[in-house]
């Protein structure tokens, strides 16, 4: 088959029925979860005015390289949104009256024309949960409680690595570090994991710290094992000891939050340098089988207030989830609606009775397909093997005058006359047994 | 408040949490039904490239008109989907080895950048269901069914029209009308209910239809009531009698299928012009309140294999309905969803105890929201209050030693203290009653 016109535009996807099913499942669990929270659902337009895209906000200029410009037909300069904070933030403003704290969430296609890799779109949805309006942390700890929750649901054994920016900020201060020079530093520290104190001093001088600072830094990473009570006797600055008085309340929270899960106290994440000022946090695979995280977040209390500049305070905290991060680690796992469909009914020129019969199998909740094609009842029954049908309904003439239906079990091979007034039932327990 | 980077994109709107919980409602019931009828969900990008929503196809040059274009890093020239059947035919074109029939949904953003009316956005959700790959009615049959039981679950009383475009075409044919002259003669024709007959014959003549034709046309109308029986008998040919024959299978079916729900014949109902070959129809509410369609489709044999151009037959027959339309149907009707959140849990100096607290009740599928701010216990039932919470729980430390909660009814403002173990329970009870 050739035909140019059958492309599909770079950085997107067709999401197969297959696949399409795992990612309504995901997004029904991640809601079922978010509104037992008392989340609130809020739907924000895609098509937004580039102005506001553009406005003065965390994301910066990087990301707006990446915002796909259009116009309208009443010459209005348009983008498709990149994230749902703006969107958010626009919502906050526009409704001053609004009751807080306010707490949304929204899942939704977001737009970012940038670099195409393995598993990474420019058009994707985004599940993000945020409270607006509360600067208590246990607004940090009901949304890692809720995060451990929904991956539990999931079926996703995961830990999440938590930090806070002001103890990061206060510790390197102290070490000396001047502030112009802060947003290097953490990007070198952010990798210590990965490249080793050794690495960390190569990237650090690559970054043209001085050398009397990186011996200060490199020296303090060597000290040993960096935990919260060392920090809190180590540094002393009013900074440095709310950072650690907030991820104290936060970690003694999300402990009476019963939900299990693994916290680890991570000292140099920092999950980017423009928008958080507070607690952060980021979500990762507890069997390693994926490196990238699989959900992040943190407090950003300047952001909406910086971008609104109504004299008020909007302090918010959030988490973000990737829908399309989590089919990826569900990949080779199965989910419950993963399983096949439930059951074919095949008419022998009784297609008005057994739409009926469909009809009434489908009321007790089982998922029943219609042979639509007419086609001969070898074939018919091929198709329900290909398509995994646990069984097919033989419908035909004798069938509907003697009130039986002949039920096939495809996996068995077996068939048997049930009933009609039965079948319903028969089909239910053994589809749920 | 002044900002003017706050504004909403004309024909965008934001869906506030009270209206996006009952679309949320409207979407889940669709899929539900959709799935037990074994429709398989599929999802396609938003970003299509240009050629392909450009070529030939039913929407013709009127729909172009209303394309948001735009173009991406690499210099692609792309548009936004302005309806889920090109997104569709693309998927199918390029997947050859599909097992047919496929009977897939969509539930997703559409965009038109065209004018903008009451209850008509440029960006709109649609929900379309379609099977490819069978020519019988036997599909009408069971898309009709599933949308009498989707409106049943909705709680609309709904009656659909149905016609055959063989039918009509064969009519216009047999009163003498050119082909060239049928789309006119159809549009006119498809006023009749609203214009009457006097009606019909002014705008056929400001359609310049030849005054013979004219007489022939409405002096059919005043014939009498319009039935399939009559048309059989006046009508001869064999396209006539085809369309007859289809529709007579259909209802057939339809009634077979046990579902309810009101068919009406009408002749005249045409849907278009450029795309639809066999049976259209058209769903409304009973009660007249709106007078527009809630729902709509019917078969095109055509378009797919138009499309593709690869000497393959696709067969096609789709039901779309739109999300908004439904959800102004609804409005003032009482769902299931609109119901307040449950309950509201104020810690009084016991942050950790109480997001304990409120997860287990979370765990029994109590929706809970855990007061956030530190707010006064007057200010925190006075919000609960405004939100419209049945219940408050006040959580001290008193009532962590002594494992009591007190649990405040918020509409008859009377308190009683509830032992914790049993808390669950109690509210469970009360909530479901």
């Amino acid at each position: 088959m050739e035909n140019e016109v059958l492309k599909t535009v770079k950085g997107t996807k067709d999401f197969m029925p297959q696949e399409q099913m795992q990612r309504n499942w995901i997004r029904r669990t991640l809601e079922a979860v978010f509104e037992t929270y008392c989340c609130k659902p809020l739907e924000t337009p895609m098509l937004q005015h580039y102005e506001l895209l553009a406005s003065k906000y965390g994301g910066g200029d990087e990301i707006l390289k990446e915002v796909y410009r259009l116009s309208d037909q009443g010459d209005r300069e348009l983008g498709l949104r990149y994230d749902l904070t703006v969107p958010l933030t626009k919502v906050v403003g526009m409704n001053p009256e609004m009751r807080m704290p306010f707490k949304r969430y929204e899942i939704g296609k977001v737009f970012r024309d940038g670099p195409v890799k393995t598993g990474r779109l420019r058009e994707f949805i985004q599940c993000d949960v945020d409270i607006v309006g509360t600067t208590s942390v246990l607004a940090e700890a009901e949304l890692l409680s809720m995060a451990f929750e929904a991956f539990k649901r999931l079926g996703l054994d995961v830990y999440i690595e938590v930090n806070n920016r002001k103890l990061l900020s206060g510790v390197l201060q102290e070490l000396g570090v001047p502030v112009e020079r802060a947003g290097d530093v953490m990007l070198s520290l952010d990798k210590l994991e990965k490249i080793g104190v050794d690495g960390v001093r190569d990237d650090l001088r690559e970054r043209n710290v001085e050398e009397p600072l990186v011996l200060a830094i490199t020296s303090f990473l060597q000290e040993g094992v960096i935990t919260l009570d060392l920090l809190a006797e180590r540094f002393t600055s009013q900074l440095v000891q709310e950072g650690i008085r907030e991820l104290r309340d936060m970690l003694a929270y999300v402990k009476g939050a019963g939900v299990g899960g693994e916290l680890r106290f991570s000292p140099f994440l920092a999950r980017g340098l423009g928008i958080y000022t507070g607690i952060v946090y980021e979500i990762f695979l507890q069997d390693g089988s994926m490196t990238s995280s699989i959900g992040s977040g943190g407090r950003y209390d300047q952001i909406i207030g910086r971008l609104l500049d109504d004299g008020r305070e909007y302090p918010a905290v959030g988490i973000s989830f990737g829908l399309d991060v989590i089919l990826a680690a569900l990949v080779n796992r199965n989910t419950e609606e993963q399983k096949a469909a439930d059951v074919l009914v095949i008419p022998l020129g009784t297609e008005a009775s057994s739409l009926g019969l469909a009809n009434r199998l489908r009321e007790s909740g089982i998922r029943v397909e219609l042979e639509l094609t007419g086609r001969r009842l070898k074939k018919a029954l091929d198709y329900a093997n290909k398509e995994g049908f646990a069984f097919a309904l033989i419908y035909g003439e004798n069938e509907v005058n003697s009130g039986q239906v002949v039920v096939r079990d495809m996996r068995e091979g077996t068939e048997q006359s049930v009933p009609l007034e039965l079948v319903g039932k028969w089909l239910s327990d053994k589809l749920s047994g």
